[in-house]
């Protein structure tokens, strides 16, 4: 294996910066775990006793690199970093989906990952072009979350559609016209929830295709922000897919 | 006024960059704006234009200010910030509110105080140590949101207490015993929506003090971004809190 470099989106790996999001990579995908960086000043403590035990039990090479984890995580210290392959996993045909469609964000990226877990939302749809999912701010973001996901990325909605042509869309818009307590009422199911993106949102053309969910909200703003927006939705529609 | 700052958490003055948040800075607190910067690269436009006839109006000074926007903004492209007037108001008795307990991030900051707005818990006590809620950074998440809040900084929880001994607590609480459907079933109004820091929640005291209300989700996250717990619990209470 080359240098570790810094991270970009070309690279066929990506690093999960922090003593938790490590756990949670060697945890949910130790086969996907090419090794583990961690800093001279760890030596001791809960972490990193779990993350010994779990590279020993996979056979995981552990490695002192201090420039490294600082190349990887900028000013933040860092004490461990899990090196992780990237692979886009297939979503399952029986399960609702969220479908993020075209984020910016990936602070947003990060905390829809989480919650998404909290939830029940498994599978994981990004519409292209769209922030890097597997950037490790991301990774951090979702404290690890997204190890536990099922993400794939898409060139655009159509294909997504093709792949999944009978889940019912539950697209989030804010002129929609079911609020999304009478959407959750009788879902028609496996369905998707679909986000739009920070600025634009979703395209007008969403309007007519499944039933446009409005979340409430006082005139006073313009909009939720998406990590917030995207949360709410799957929080109201977690009770109701847990049959799915 | 002396030469502008980069903004540090003793000025008597805060920064609202980016268009959208000068404009609500402009629209929502006239009387707390001393003057706007704009880049010399904006010069038309509606935002440009609005941010003009407010001024006129309000007859607040307008300067070109590029060094200043790039210090205030550091490597974001920001074409005009309000400095505006750091002031503490009074939160109504009568009122629901949210009590932010030491937290920590300014990016969830800016997203709660959006979320407040929209679900309508405008009276926001905020209890130190915490984050600043008045760095620009923060008045930018918001996206100027804070301007129509009424906000206020206690040195600890007793002091907000004290000022408002009948508000019912509603402390959320990763082992609270109601779930947050059914707290919002009968409330006992006005309330205070509690959340604790980031990283260590709210003290086990909370868990006798009113009623602890727990989100559910599944095990596979330790707990929700501070960010979406608090615009869920907002959002939950937000019908309830109307005939408040």
């Amino acid at each position: 294996m080359p240098a570790l470099e810094k991270y970009n989106r070309s690279l066929d790996y990506t690093y999960a910066p922090g003593i938790f999001p490590t756990l949670e990579a060697l945890s949910k995908r130790p086969d996907a775990v090419r090794k583990v960086l961690l800093s001279r000043h760890l030596t001791d403590g809960e972490g990193f006793e779990k993350i010994v035990r779990l590279c020993t039990q996979h056979g995981i090479r552990t490695e002192q690199a201090d420039k490294a984890l600082e190349r990887i995580s900028g000013k933040d210290n860092c004490f461990a970093s899990a090196v992780v392959r990237k692979e886009g996993q297939t979503l399952s045909a029986g399960k609702s989906h969220l479908v993020l469609h075209r984020p910016d964000d990936k602070g947003n990226l990060g905390t829809i990952f989480r919650s998404a877990l909290g939830f029940g939302f498994v599978n994981i749809a990004i519409i292209l072009p769209s922030a890097d999912a597997f950037d490790p701010q991301v990774v951090r973001a979702s404290m690890g979350a997204m190890f536990s996901l099922c993400l794939r990325e898409y060139a655009d909605f159509a294909d997504y559609r093709r792949e999944f042509p009978h889940h019912t869309l539950y697209p989030f818009m804010l002129n929609g016209s079911i609020p999304l307590d009478e959407a959750v009422q009788r879902p028609s199911l496996p369905c998707s929830l679909v986000m739009g993106n920070e600025g634009s949102g979703l395209p007008a053309s969403f309007l007519s295709d499944g039933f446009p969910v409005r979340i409430p909200h006082s005139a006073a703003i313009d909009s939720l922000n998406l990590g917030v927006a995207a949360s709410l939705g799957m929080y109201a529609f977690s009770s109701v897919i847990q049959a799915d």
